[in-house]
């Protein structure tokens, strides 16, 4: 493939490639940094505001599309994804070293989301409609009718992450739950996979055209310092982030800074505590240490949701399962990161823990080569959980993990208490185990968005039910989720319309109900039509 | 009455009362500024801490209360506020200036409040449950099971409003929807009506007491500049206050700033344009001007929902409207407003616009007397109103309203789009007018919670439908409303339990079902158990 000849690396702008300058971005492999060859202009200031501005143009044709519209355009960005062949995810794999199965897997993640995002939206329950009929007899004063239902917030900032360069970007949760809900997006494309980001940009635009939505529904510009000027952008509404703590917390103070401050949604940091409790540790040391292990090496421990701090009850099981977890350790190779930045990030948290006087290393994977990352296991002291040593959690993206030995339930609710917000939180309990495991719940529920029972936190399905989100500094608000179908929520808001004539009505607040809505009618939840005789 | 003997004027904390240094906060009688004889502590920093820990304190109880525990605190919290007598109502009548069938009429609806979230909690909707079940046989991976459900936030900071001294402050609707979701409170009383918010959190405590729960659930101090402390506390994790922009923003920036920043909602400021189309001006001119002036002159004009913008396109019925209004305006007598500091506020709007070199004074309401505000009309040009001049945005709390003429359709569409965000807006239209209704409609929702036809904001419905919110400056976050049933969802947070052990999961999440909730399982919404066979 000749790089210079498929990939234009301008700007995305309401259905057209826009560049001005050089391009002085470098698409790079993960692999060994050197350069894929492809090369991207970044967006100038203009060229942002040309993008925020292209989204806020459509967004009075977009926001009030249909349900079916909308779907049929999401399906349509699914088709488009599942279309793109050999080349695409050779670039991706080049970009990311990602291999080749879990990038097919992250697609199939990607579309899947999408159509799900589909059938939420046709499914209703985000008009959220609820309906008080006027009571015009009521004393001391009649009731005005007054029927609510949920709006696009209006354009979304999207800002992807560089550990999934598919399902977490360009074409990822926030841009599909943004534009399910009628909102236009702008994606600032992430510049560990551009090329990535192009085709799949180009995919979007395909089915934008298909669908004949207005070309300003979708937007994308390159860049590395260019997205404070999208958060600061009038026309922006809201934002959707996943990345780091540092980079979210500095948009989320832009964003609440703005004249008109806007909701921000920032994915960020999590260590996911994984608690043993003592029944657990003698029943299943072994398998546990193991599939630990497996679970915080996954991807390079490139996961936000990556158990990064054990808690293990002083008992019978520990030595075993400290033997087992030091073994599998040893037993585990080394692993390229997404790329050079990544592979920096996760040094200096190595060399961190390293420098802590009360931190030691306990094992270490097979030796890394140049550009690896070598998987680590350390044991930090409780006493330091227990005074919040920061160090100990701090998230650090990478292979590595840190066990803390607790001393009693007692302590263990302390070292609970005195945890950060969390994506996840797991508990490993046997039957036997099951008073403390009650009480623990509620402290843990207080923590964090998920809480697990004998599994581990990687892997987050895309459902109703799920949870990606929690308290700080887990995301910037722990009434969000960024997975699953009440991500779609964020980028709503609710409009009550007072004595509005029946003409007026849009579909989802009618009488006869005809889109068929679950409604909140006069404090009943019912699809029935409102009768005309009321 | 004598003061001293019936007035503590100490913090409420944890069921306690508790004060240091000297009662130099006074009581004033809002009709000649004079003391009303009571007297208040100010808080120091360390009661507000202990204010924001004892509600932290009980959160861990309080939060696991089941809804039928929370439905009778509330209901006894409003029998509490219904039995209060004369005593109440004199003092309160004293701070506020406000007539005794207004502060009984705002009694029942604060009573009416509570007790409605009681029967929001039991109707089973905030716990939002969904549901999606384990398949085990999935390819390629296996679907673990998933249910989620909301929880309480924790401690919430209250910061009542000048203008509603019952139902939009100590007991109000903030108060309400957070004991409601679980939280904890802790009310900043607000400086205008200290003693009716000290009878009122009487009686709060009284119910606190009857119903066994923690003292920490509700807290209240005294203070003037305190309320910056309570909200940079770490044990708060969400505000919710009512009240200007200035001190809105400025509490929203300290929000944001604490090392977690936690979820503000502040209901600040707007002007609630009311647009007269061309047809409706015609047919009810008189009419019109009539209501109009009585909307916003009502309570003095200190409602956040009074029409302060009129905006009316030129036309046949023009100048009748005009005169109407002028006479109207010209017959409304003076009011005292709530407090000094209401009326200095007044007088300093009303001299800005005075100072406005194309802004002329429509008419004058009777004369008033020393203390009293006079019902005032102004006229502006739309040209400002198109160049965003801020003053013609500002909101003037008092018994005012601005007139601007609109020459046509495409002009009135550009004047929506120059508005800020509203709590509200109105339209007048007759069957003629309906195209043009029509259009303007999405452009109206777009800057506004509320959208009403054919009549007036103020008067806020408390119920399922309500919006009492819409995007900036009105609130600090369009997706949440301050009156009815949803206000809740602004204190909740969701959580999802995976593989969770039967005997671990809360009722609400329970395969059986025993709550008989309206729950999200597998896609489908249904009050049926799961079968066991799943």
């Amino acid at each position: 493939m000749n790089a210079s000849q498929t990939m234009a690396g301008r700007q995305f702008i309401a259905g057209r490639r826009i560049a001005s300058g050089e391009a002085t971005l470098l698409s790079l492999r993960a692999v060994d940094g050197e350069a894929t060859g492809h090369r991207f202009y970044p967006a100038s200031c203009e060229e942002a505001a040309q993008a925020a501005e292209a989204a806020q143009q459509a967004f009075a044709v977009y926001s009030q599309t249909t349900p079916q519209q909308r779907a049929r355009f999401l399906n349509a960005i699914a088709d488009e994804l599942d279309a793109l062949g050999e080349a695409f995810f050779a670039i991706a794999g080049q970009e990311t070293a990602l291999p080749l199965a879990r990038l097919q897997g992250e697609r199939a993640r990607t579309s899947g989301q999408l159509r799900m995002f589909a059938g939420v939206i046709l499914r209703g329950d985000t008009f959220a409609a609820r309906i008080d009929i006027a009571l015009a007899d009521r004393q001391p004063l009649p009731r005005p009718d007054l029927r609510q239902y949920q709006q696009a917030l209006g354009p979304v900032a999207v800002f992807g992450a560089s550990n999934f360069p598919l399902a977490f970007s360009t074409a990822g949760g926030d841009t599909a739950s943004a534009l399910a809900a009628g909102c236009p997006v702008v994606v600032k494309a992430h510049p560990g996979h551009m090329a990535t980001a192009e085709l799949t940009a180009e995919a979007i635009v395909r089915a934008v055209v298909r669908c004949g939505l207005p070309g300003g529904v979708f937007n994308m510009i390159f860049g590395t310092d260019i997205g404070a000027e999208l958060v600061r952008h009038p026309a922006i509404q809201a934002v959707g982030f996943t990345g780091s703590l540092a980079g979210g917390k500095a948009l989320y103070q832009l964003a609440q800074q703005r004249p008109q401050p806007i909701p921000l949604f920032a994915e960020m940091s999590a260590i996911n505590p994984l608690i043993i409790l003592p029944q657990a540790l003698q029943t299943r040391a072994e398998a546990l240490a193991n599939e630990l292990v497996a679970s915080f090496t996954l991807g390079g421990g490139q996961f936000c949701t990556r158990p990064g701090l054990i808690l293990a009850l002083r008992g019978a099981g520990l030595e075993r399962f400290k033997s087992a977890l030091c073994a599998a350790v040893a037993g585990s190779p080394p692993q390229v990161l997404l790329n050079a930045p990544t592979l920096q990030h996760y040094r200096q948290g190595v060399a961190a823990l390293a420098a802590h006087p009360r931190i030691e290393k306990l094992a270490s994977g097979i030796a890394a080569g140049a550009g690896q990352a070598q998987t680590l296991l350390w044991q930090a002291q409780v006493e330091d959980l227990l005074a919040q040593d920061t160090l100990l959690q701090t998230e650090v993206f990478g292979p590595l993990s840190l066990l803390v030995e607790v001393d009693d339930e007692a302590q263990l609710k302390a070292v609970v208490k005195a945890l950060q917000g969390q994506l996840t939180a797991t508990l490993h309990a046997e039957a036997d185990d099951g008073p403390l495991a009650a009480s623990l719940l509620p402290l843990l529920c207080e923590k964090a968005g998920r809480v697990l029972f004998n599994g581990y936190p990687t892997g987050v399905e895309v459902c109703d039910a799920m949870v990606h989100g929690g308290p700080w500094p887990a995301t910037t608000d722990a009434r969000g989720t960024s997975v699953g179908s009440r991500a779609i929520e964020r980028f709503l808001r609710p409009v009550c319309l007072q004595n509005a004539p029946a003409a007026l009505l849009p579909p989802a607040l009618q009488d006869a109900n005809p889109l068929n809505l679950l409604r909140l009618v006069n404090g009943q939840w019912t699809r029935e039509a409102i009768s005309s005789s009321h």
